[in-house]
Protein backbone atom coordinates (compact mmCIF):
# COMPACT_ATOMS: atom_id res chain seq x y z
CA UNK A 1 0.00 0.00 0.00
CA UNK A 2 1.44 3.34 -1.26
CA UNK A 3 0.25 5.46 1.97
CA UNK A 4 1.67 2.68 4.59
CA UNK A 5 4.68 2.81 2.72
CA UNK A 6 4.85 6.70 2.46
CA UNK A 7 4.24 6.73 6.45
CA UNK A 8 6.94 4.05 7.37
CA UNK A 9 9.14 5.36 5.36
CA UNK A 10 8.63 9.16 6.55
CA UNK A 11 8.40 8.11 10.52
CA UNK A 12 12.01 5.70 9.87
CA UNK A 13 13.90 8.00 7.54
CA UNK A 14 12.79 11.67 7.53
CA UNK A 15 11.75 12.24 10.59
CA UNK A 16 13.73 9.61 13.10
CA UNK A 17 12.25 11.58 16.17
CA UNK A 18 9.34 11.09 18.31
CA UNK A 19 9.22 14.64 19.08
CA UNK A 20 5.86 16.13 17.75
CA UNK A 21 6.87 18.13 14.77
CA UNK A 22 3.61 20.35 15.47
CA UNK A 23 3.10 23.18 18.74
CA UNK A 24 -0.37 22.64 20.99
CA UNK A 25 -0.37 26.09 20.16
CA UNK A 26 -0.53 26.26 16.19
CA UNK A 27 -2.73 23.62 16.38
CA UNK A 28 -5.43 25.52 18.50
CA UNK A 29 -5.00 28.57 16.09
CA UNK A 30 -5.88 26.85 13.02
CA UNK A 31 -7.09 23.07 12.62
CA UNK A 32 -4.52 22.45 10.56
CA UNK A 33 -3.88 18.25 9.18
CA UNK A 34 -0.30 17.81 9.93
CA UNK A 35 -0.93 14.04 11.09
CA UNK A 36 -2.11 13.27 7.59
CA UNK A 37 0.92 15.68 5.68
CA UNK A 38 2.27 12.68 3.05
CA UNK A 39 6.00 12.14 2.77
CA UNK A 40 7.94 15.79 1.80
CA UNK A 41 8.64 14.64 -1.75
CA UNK A 42 5.46 13.38 -2.51
CA UNK A 43 3.89 16.55 -1.22
CA UNK A 44 6.68 19.00 -3.07
CA UNK A 45 5.67 16.92 -6.10
CA UNK A 46 2.37 17.18 -6.09
CA UNK A 47 2.10 20.87 -5.27
CA UNK A 48 4.60 21.83 -7.96
CA UNK A 49 2.53 20.17 -10.56
CA UNK A 50 -0.57 21.87 -9.30
CA UNK A 51 1.10 25.28 -9.36
CA UNK A 52 2.29 24.38 -12.89
CA UNK A 53 -1.35 23.19 -13.62
CA UNK A 54 -3.07 26.86 -12.32
CA UNK A 55 0.06 28.54 -14.26
CA UNK A 56 -1.23 27.07 -17.41
CA UNK A 57 -5.41 27.73 -16.65
CA UNK A 58 -4.27 31.15 -15.94
CA UNK A 59 -2.06 31.79 -18.91
CA UNK A 60 -4.83 30.69 -20.87
CA UNK A 61 -6.74 33.47 -19.48
CA UNK A 62 -4.16 35.92 -19.79
CA UNK A 63 -4.14 34.74 -23.51
CA UNK A 64 -8.11 35.51 -24.24
CA UNK A 65 -7.87 38.85 -22.12
CA UNK A 66 -10.85 40.80 -23.28
CA UNK A 67 -8.23 43.92 -22.49
CA UNK A 68 -4.84 45.05 -22.36
CA UNK A 69 -5.09 45.96 -18.65
CA UNK A 70 -6.38 42.55 -17.60
CA UNK A 71 -3.59 40.85 -19.69
CA UNK A 72 -1.25 42.34 -17.45
CA UNK A 73 -2.97 41.81 -14.31
CA UNK A 74 -3.75 38.30 -15.23
CA UNK A 75 -0.13 37.91 -15.89
CA UNK A 76 0.89 38.34 -12.99
CA UNK A 77 -1.30 36.45 -10.80
CA UNK A 78 0.27 33.62 -13.25
CA UNK A 79 3.34 34.98 -12.39
CA UNK A 80 2.52 34.12 -8.74
CA UNK A 81 1.73 30.48 -9.76
CA UNK A 82 5.07 29.78 -11.58
CA UNK A 83 7.06 31.11 -8.81
CA UNK A 84 5.24 28.79 -6.56
CA UNK A 85 5.94 26.14 -8.98
CA UNK A 86 9.87 27.02 -9.47
CA UNK A 87 10.27 27.16 -5.92
CA UNK A 88 9.12 23.89 -4.99
CA UNK A 89 10.77 22.05 -7.75
CA UNK A 90 13.65 24.20 -6.47
CA UNK A 91 13.15 22.13 -2.98
CA UNK A 92 12.77 18.94 -5.29
CA UNK A 93 16.20 19.46 -6.52
CA UNK A 94 17.88 20.38 -3.31
CA UNK A 95 16.85 16.57 -2.41
CA UNK A 96 18.56 15.18 -5.73
CA UNK A 97 14.57 14.57 -6.95
CA UNK A 98 14.20 14.88 -10.47
CA UNK A 99 11.21 17.35 -10.87
CA UNK A 100 9.75 15.86 -13.32
CA UNK A 101 9.98 12.03 -12.19
CA UNK A 102 8.53 13.23 -8.96
CA UNK A 103 5.78 14.86 -10.16
CA UNK A 104 4.51 12.11 -12.85
CA UNK A 105 2.62 9.96 -10.56
CA UNK A 106 0.28 13.48 -9.66
CA UNK A 107 0.03 14.65 -13.43
CA UNK A 108 -3.07 12.36 -14.27
CA UNK A 109 -5.45 12.97 -11.46
CA UNK A 110 -4.41 17.34 -11.54
CA UNK A 111 -4.95 16.94 -15.50
CA UNK A 112 -8.45 15.65 -14.90
CA UNK A 113 -9.13 17.69 -12.18
CA UNK A 114 -7.83 21.12 -14.69
CA UNK A 115 -10.06 19.76 -17.56
CA UNK A 116 -13.25 19.56 -14.98
CA UNK A 117 -12.63 23.27 -13.91
CA UNK A 118 -11.45 24.45 -17.08
CA UNK A 119 -15.01 26.78 -17.73
CA UNK A 120 -16.74 27.84 -21.06
CA UNK A 121 -15.37 30.85 -21.43
CA UNK A 122 -13.00 33.33 -19.79
CA UNK A 123 -15.09 34.41 -16.70
CA UNK A 124 -15.69 30.73 -15.65
CA UNK A 125 -11.81 29.75 -16.36
CA UNK A 126 -11.15 32.81 -13.58
CA UNK A 127 -13.65 32.20 -11.52
CA UNK A 128 -12.49 28.54 -11.55
CA UNK A 129 -8.45 29.43 -10.95
CA UNK A 130 -9.73 31.78 -8.29
CA UNK A 131 -12.31 29.24 -6.20
CA UNK A 132 -9.92 26.30 -6.81
CA UNK A 133 -6.53 27.23 -6.25
CA UNK A 134 -7.77 29.71 -3.15
CA UNK A 135 -9.50 26.15 -1.42
CA UNK A 136 -6.33 23.86 -2.21
CA UNK A 137 -3.82 26.66 -1.79
CA UNK A 138 -5.20 27.30 1.86
CA UNK A 139 -5.73 23.39 2.08
CA UNK A 140 -1.75 22.61 0.96
CA UNK A 141 -1.21 25.27 3.90
CA UNK A 142 -2.33 23.63 6.69
CA UNK A 143 -0.24 20.25 5.22
CA UNK A 144 2.81 22.72 5.80
CA UNK A 145 3.22 22.19 9.40
CA UNK A 146 3.42 18.22 8.88
CA UNK A 147 6.79 19.00 7.00
CA UNK A 148 9.90 18.53 8.80
CA UNK A 149 10.81 21.61 11.33
CA UNK A 150 13.57 22.60 9.11
CA UNK A 151 11.42 22.89 5.45
CA UNK A 152 8.31 24.38 6.85
CA UNK A 153 9.15 27.69 7.05
CA UNK A 154 10.36 27.98 4.05
CA UNK A 155 7.44 26.46 2.24
CA UNK A 156 4.88 28.32 4.21
CA UNK A 157 6.19 31.80 3.44
CA UNK A 158 6.24 30.10 -0.63
CA UNK A 159 3.14 29.57 -0.86
CA UNK A 160 1.48 32.92 0.60
CA UNK A 161 3.08 34.36 -2.17
CA UNK A 162 -0.32 35.11 -3.65
CA UNK A 163 -0.15 38.77 -3.89
CA UNK A 164 -2.08 39.19 -6.98
CA UNK A 165 -5.11 36.74 -6.98
CA UNK A 166 -7.63 39.93 -5.65
CA UNK A 167 -6.75 41.10 -9.28
CA UNK A 168 -9.37 38.57 -10.70
CA UNK A 169 -11.88 40.07 -8.26
CA UNK A 170 -13.04 43.59 -10.53
CA UNK A 171 -12.39 41.65 -13.84
CA UNK A 172 -15.72 39.50 -12.97
CA UNK A 173 -18.01 42.54 -11.34
CA UNK A 174 -17.62 44.23 -14.42
CA UNK A 175 -18.40 41.24 -16.73
CA UNK A 176 -20.83 40.48 -14.39
CA UNK A 177 -22.38 44.24 -14.28
CA UNK A 178 -22.27 44.58 -18.24
CA UNK A 179 -23.82 41.29 -18.21
CA UNK A 180 -26.49 39.98 -15.80
CA UNK A 181 -26.92 37.06 -16.90
CA UNK A 182 -23.43 36.29 -16.06
CA UNK A 183 -24.13 36.13 -12.15
CA UNK A 184 -26.51 33.37 -12.23
CA UNK A 185 -24.30 31.04 -14.57
CA UNK A 186 -21.38 32.16 -12.41
CA UNK A 187 -22.85 30.83 -8.99
CA UNK A 188 -24.02 27.49 -10.14
CA UNK A 189 -20.26 27.33 -11.70
CA UNK A 190 -18.46 28.17 -8.13
CA UNK A 191 -21.23 25.71 -6.33
CA UNK A 192 -20.51 22.88 -8.62
CA UNK A 193 -16.93 23.73 -8.73
CA UNK A 194 -16.15 23.02 -5.08
CA UNK A 195 -16.80 19.79 -4.94
CA UNK A 196 -14.51 18.33 -7.41
CA UNK A 197 -11.65 20.47 -5.81
CA UNK A 198 -12.36 18.97 -2.45
CA UNK A 199 -12.35 15.40 -3.65
CA UNK A 200 -8.63 16.75 -5.03
CA UNK A 201 -7.90 17.55 -1.65
CA UNK A 202 -9.24 14.55 0.19
CA UNK A 203 -6.96 12.36 -2.78
CA UNK A 204 -3.73 14.33 -1.33
CA UNK A 205 -3.90 13.16 2.48
CA UNK A 206 -2.13 10.12 3.70
CA UNK A 207 -5.11 8.42 5.62
CA UNK A 208 -4.80 6.75 9.00
CA UNK A 209 -7.08 3.56 7.51
CA UNK A 210 -9.46 4.46 10.20
CA UNK A 211 -12.40 5.57 8.63
CA UNK A 212 -14.64 7.36 11.37
CA UNK A 213 -11.39 8.63 12.96
CA UNK A 214 -10.15 10.03 9.43
CA UNK A 215 -13.63 11.56 8.94
CA UNK A 216 -13.78 13.15 12.18
CA UNK A 217 -10.53 14.48 11.97
CA UNK A 218 -11.24 16.06 8.40
CA UNK A 219 -14.70 17.21 9.33
CA UNK A 220 -13.63 20.85 10.51
CA UNK A 221 -10.81 21.41 8.44
CA UNK A 222 -13.28 21.22 5.83
CA UNK A 223 -16.42 23.73 7.42
CA UNK A 224 -13.27 25.61 7.44
CA UNK A 225 -11.76 25.65 3.81
CA UNK A 226 -15.58 25.31 2.60
CA UNK A 227 -16.58 28.91 4.56
CA UNK A 228 -13.01 30.56 2.64
CA UNK A 229 -15.10 29.37 -0.38
CA UNK A 230 -18.35 30.86 0.48
CA UNK A 231 -16.30 34.29 1.69
CA UNK A 232 -14.74 34.36 -1.70
CA UNK A 233 -17.91 33.69 -3.67
CA UNK A 234 -19.74 36.40 -1.55
CA UNK A 235 -16.60 39.09 -1.87
CA UNK A 236 -18.16 38.55 -5.72
CA UNK A 237 -21.70 39.03 -4.57
CA UNK A 238 -22.52 35.15 -5.72
CA UNK A 239 -24.43 33.09 -3.27
CA UNK A 240 -22.29 30.12 -2.33
CA UNK B 1 4.27 62.38 -37.36
CA UNK B 2 5.04 60.39 -34.67
CA UNK B 3 8.54 60.03 -34.81
CA UNK B 4 9.28 63.48 -34.84
CA UNK B 5 6.80 63.92 -31.73
CA UNK B 6 9.35 61.34 -29.98
CA UNK B 7 12.24 63.12 -30.96
CA UNK B 8 11.29 66.78 -29.78
CA UNK B 9 9.76 65.35 -26.80
CA UNK B 10 13.21 63.17 -25.77
CA UNK B 11 15.16 66.19 -26.85
CA UNK B 12 13.13 68.53 -25.13
CA UNK B 13 11.81 67.24 -21.70
CA UNK B 14 13.83 63.41 -20.46
CA UNK B 15 17.24 64.85 -21.86
CA UNK B 16 17.61 68.56 -21.60
CA UNK B 17 21.66 68.01 -21.83
CA UNK B 18 24.02 68.17 -24.58
CA UNK B 19 26.10 65.22 -22.70
CA UNK B 20 26.31 62.60 -24.93
CA UNK B 21 24.93 59.52 -23.07
CA UNK B 22 27.03 56.74 -24.29
CA UNK B 23 30.93 56.63 -24.04
CA UNK B 24 33.02 56.55 -26.55
CA UNK B 25 34.22 53.38 -25.30
CA UNK B 26 31.24 51.65 -24.92
CA UNK B 27 30.62 52.84 -28.72
CA UNK B 28 33.44 51.08 -29.65
CA UNK B 29 33.05 47.55 -28.17
CA UNK B 30 29.50 46.70 -29.64
CA UNK B 31 27.96 48.61 -32.10
CA UNK B 32 24.80 49.97 -30.52
CA UNK B 33 22.17 52.50 -31.71
CA UNK B 34 21.93 54.92 -28.80
CA UNK B 35 20.90 57.90 -31.03
CA UNK B 36 18.09 55.97 -32.49
CA UNK B 37 16.38 54.65 -29.11
CA UNK B 38 12.96 56.06 -28.82
CA UNK B 39 11.61 58.21 -25.77
CA UNK B 40 11.59 56.08 -22.20
CA UNK B 41 7.76 55.64 -22.33
CA UNK B 42 7.64 53.95 -26.26
CA UNK B 43 10.82 52.25 -25.51
CA UNK B 44 9.61 50.58 -22.28
CA UNK B 45 6.62 49.87 -23.61
CA UNK B 46 6.85 48.26 -26.62
CA UNK B 47 9.35 46.01 -25.13
CA UNK B 48 7.10 45.39 -22.45
CA UNK B 49 4.92 44.16 -24.70
CA UNK B 50 7.48 42.25 -26.50
CA UNK B 51 7.96 40.17 -23.47
CA UNK B 52 4.36 39.85 -22.63
CA UNK B 53 3.84 38.46 -26.50
CA UNK B 54 6.74 35.91 -26.16
CA UNK B 55 5.52 35.10 -22.43
CA UNK B 56 2.28 33.88 -24.26
CA UNK B 57 4.27 32.21 -26.84
CA UNK B 58 6.19 30.45 -24.35
CA UNK B 59 3.04 29.58 -22.38
CA UNK B 60 1.39 27.33 -25.69
CA UNK B 61 4.43 25.64 -26.05
CA UNK B 62 4.63 24.57 -22.43
CA UNK B 63 1.24 23.56 -22.49
CA UNK B 64 1.54 21.43 -25.53
CA UNK B 65 5.14 20.03 -24.33
CA UNK B 66 5.11 16.29 -25.31
CA UNK B 67 7.03 15.80 -21.88
CA UNK B 68 7.06 16.91 -18.19
CA UNK B 69 10.74 17.32 -18.55
CA UNK B 70 9.85 19.60 -21.28
CA UNK B 71 7.25 21.35 -19.45
CA UNK B 72 9.09 22.24 -16.17
CA UNK B 73 12.08 23.56 -18.44
CA UNK B 74 9.84 25.93 -20.82
CA UNK B 75 7.96 26.97 -18.24
CA UNK B 76 11.41 28.64 -16.92
CA UNK B 77 12.18 30.49 -19.87
CA UNK B 78 8.64 32.04 -20.16
CA UNK B 79 9.11 32.73 -16.30
CA UNK B 80 11.94 34.73 -17.71
CA UNK B 81 10.14 36.73 -20.24
CA UNK B 82 7.30 37.35 -17.33
CA UNK B 83 9.75 38.68 -15.20
CA UNK B 84 11.20 41.17 -18.21
CA UNK B 85 7.51 42.28 -18.78
CA UNK B 86 6.96 42.95 -15.15
CA UNK B 87 10.09 44.55 -14.52
CA UNK B 88 9.06 47.48 -17.39
CA UNK B 89 5.97 47.42 -16.02
CA UNK B 90 7.17 48.48 -12.89
CA UNK B 91 9.20 50.98 -14.65
CA UNK B 92 6.13 52.39 -16.60
CA UNK B 93 4.25 52.71 -13.07
CA UNK B 94 6.93 54.42 -11.69
CA UNK B 95 6.69 56.98 -13.75
CA UNK B 96 3.01 57.39 -13.50
CA UNK B 97 2.14 55.81 -17.00
CA UNK B 98 -0.80 53.08 -16.93
CA UNK B 99 1.41 50.17 -18.41
CA UNK B 100 -2.01 49.17 -20.69
CA UNK B 101 -2.34 52.55 -22.17
CA UNK B 102 1.60 53.12 -23.13
CA UNK B 103 1.64 49.60 -24.08
CA UNK B 104 -1.81 49.57 -26.10
CA UNK B 105 0.07 51.24 -29.55
CA UNK B 106 2.60 48.57 -30.13
CA UNK B 107 0.24 46.03 -29.74
CA UNK B 108 -1.48 45.53 -33.61
CA UNK B 109 2.33 44.85 -34.78
CA UNK B 110 3.47 42.76 -32.19
CA UNK B 111 0.22 40.51 -31.93
CA UNK B 112 0.52 40.50 -36.00
CA UNK B 113 4.28 39.31 -35.58
CA UNK B 114 3.56 36.71 -32.89
CA UNK B 115 1.22 35.85 -35.31
CA UNK B 116 3.36 35.31 -38.16
CA UNK B 117 5.56 33.38 -35.87
CA UNK B 118 3.35 30.32 -34.15
CA UNK B 119 4.70 27.73 -36.45
CA UNK B 120 2.54 24.79 -37.61
CA UNK B 121 3.82 22.52 -34.54
CA UNK B 122 5.34 22.37 -30.66
CA UNK B 123 8.91 22.49 -32.50
CA UNK B 124 8.14 25.39 -35.11
CA UNK B 125 6.96 27.57 -31.90
CA UNK B 126 10.05 26.67 -30.17
CA UNK B 127 12.57 27.30 -32.65
CA UNK B 128 10.60 30.57 -33.74
CA UNK B 129 10.57 32.18 -29.82
CA UNK B 130 14.26 30.74 -29.25
CA UNK B 131 15.25 32.92 -32.81
CA UNK B 132 13.29 35.93 -32.72
CA UNK B 133 13.53 36.47 -28.97
CA UNK B 134 17.14 35.97 -29.12
CA UNK B 135 16.94 38.51 -32.23
CA UNK B 136 14.94 41.13 -30.49
CA UNK B 137 16.45 40.97 -27.05
CA UNK B 138 19.92 41.46 -28.43
CA UNK B 139 18.19 44.32 -30.66
CA UNK B 140 16.41 46.39 -27.50
CA UNK B 141 19.80 46.01 -25.81
CA UNK B 142 21.28 47.94 -27.83
CA UNK B 143 18.91 50.50 -27.24
CA UNK B 144 19.57 50.75 -23.84
CA UNK B 145 22.23 53.08 -24.13
CA UNK B 146 20.65 55.70 -25.65
CA UNK B 147 18.20 55.66 -22.18
CA UNK B 148 18.22 58.06 -19.59
CA UNK B 149 21.69 57.41 -17.76
CA UNK B 150 19.64 56.90 -14.34
CA UNK B 151 17.57 54.08 -15.72
CA UNK B 152 19.65 52.04 -18.62
CA UNK B 153 21.96 50.27 -15.69
CA UNK B 154 18.54 49.17 -14.58
CA UNK B 155 16.81 47.72 -18.20
CA UNK B 156 20.08 46.66 -18.65
CA UNK B 157 20.45 44.28 -16.23
CA UNK B 158 17.02 43.28 -16.69
CA UNK B 159 16.73 42.33 -20.46
CA UNK B 160 19.86 40.46 -19.74
CA UNK B 161 17.85 37.96 -17.42
CA UNK B 162 18.11 34.81 -19.89
CA UNK B 163 19.04 32.15 -17.66
CA UNK B 164 16.44 29.86 -19.31
CA UNK B 165 16.65 30.18 -22.84
CA UNK B 166 19.30 27.61 -23.78
CA UNK B 167 16.62 25.21 -22.80
CA UNK B 168 15.27 24.92 -25.90
CA UNK B 169 18.04 23.64 -27.97
CA UNK B 170 18.13 19.85 -26.59
CA UNK B 171 14.27 20.01 -27.01
CA UNK B 172 15.02 21.29 -30.54
CA UNK B 173 18.38 19.05 -31.42
CA UNK B 174 16.54 15.65 -29.76
CA UNK B 175 13.34 16.22 -31.90
CA UNK B 176 15.71 16.39 -34.76
CA UNK B 177 17.22 13.30 -33.66
CA UNK B 178 13.96 11.31 -33.48
CA UNK B 179 12.66 12.81 -36.63
CA UNK B 180 15.22 13.69 -39.67
CA UNK B 181 12.81 15.40 -41.51
CA UNK B 182 12.02 17.82 -38.77
CA UNK B 183 15.94 19.25 -39.60
CA UNK B 184 15.29 20.75 -43.01
CA UNK B 185 11.46 22.19 -42.25
CA UNK B 186 13.03 23.73 -39.37
CA UNK B 187 16.12 24.77 -41.44
CA UNK B 188 13.45 26.61 -44.00
CA UNK B 189 11.39 28.05 -40.92
CA UNK B 190 14.48 29.80 -39.50
CA UNK B 191 15.63 31.68 -42.39
CA UNK B 192 12.36 32.76 -42.77
CA UNK B 193 12.07 34.15 -39.04
CA UNK B 194 14.70 36.36 -39.70
CA UNK B 195 12.93 38.65 -42.31
CA UNK B 196 10.14 39.37 -40.25
CA UNK B 197 12.05 39.37 -37.09
CA UNK B 198 14.36 42.30 -38.78
CA UNK B 199 11.70 44.70 -39.51
CA UNK B 200 9.70 44.48 -36.41
CA UNK B 201 13.48 45.23 -35.13
CA UNK B 202 13.65 48.42 -37.39
CA UNK B 203 10.29 49.49 -36.95
CA UNK B 204 11.47 50.38 -33.48
CA UNK B 205 13.67 52.55 -34.17
CA UNK B 206 13.27 56.34 -34.32
CA UNK B 207 15.39 57.40 -37.87
CA UNK B 208 17.03 60.61 -38.36
CA UNK B 209 14.78 61.26 -42.01
CA UNK B 210 18.02 60.93 -43.67
CA UNK B 211 17.28 57.34 -44.98
CA UNK B 212 20.88 57.37 -46.43
CA UNK B 213 22.47 57.69 -43.00
CA UNK B 214 19.89 55.74 -41.28
CA UNK B 215 20.64 52.85 -43.59
CA UNK B 216 24.55 53.24 -43.26
CA UNK B 217 24.24 53.85 -39.12
CA UNK B 218 21.83 50.49 -39.39
CA UNK B 219 24.11 48.54 -41.65
CA UNK B 220 26.80 47.26 -39.25
CA UNK B 221 24.21 46.87 -36.24
CA UNK B 222 22.11 44.52 -38.41
CA UNK B 223 25.37 42.87 -39.51
CA UNK B 224 25.95 41.73 -35.81
CA UNK B 225 22.63 40.49 -35.14
CA UNK B 226 22.54 38.44 -38.44
CA UNK B 227 25.34 37.04 -37.28
CA UNK B 228 24.26 36.30 -33.71
CA UNK B 229 21.35 34.63 -35.31
CA UNK B 230 23.23 32.47 -37.45
CA UNK B 231 25.47 31.44 -34.18
CA UNK B 232 22.05 30.27 -32.25
CA UNK B 233 21.24 28.66 -35.78
CA UNK B 234 24.21 26.23 -36.19
CA UNK B 235 24.32 25.81 -32.79
CA UNK B 236 20.99 23.70 -33.62
CA UNK B 237 23.02 22.13 -36.20
CA UNK B 238 20.66 24.17 -38.98
CA UNK B 239 22.38 26.15 -41.93
CA UNK B 240 21.34 29.86 -41.53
Amino acid sequence: MVFSWFRSRKRGIITPTLKPRVDKIEREERVDLADMTPDVVPFLAQVAYFELAVFESLTRAVSDSPTLNAKEGLSSVAGDALMKHHGLVAELRKKKVDPADAMAPFAPAIDRFEQLTVGRDWYETLLGVYLTAGFLDDFFARLVTGLPRALAPRIAELLETDRNAEIIVPLLTEGMAANPTLSSRLAVWGRRLVGDTQLVARSALQMSGNKDDDEQRLEPVFTDLIAAHSRRMDGLGLTA
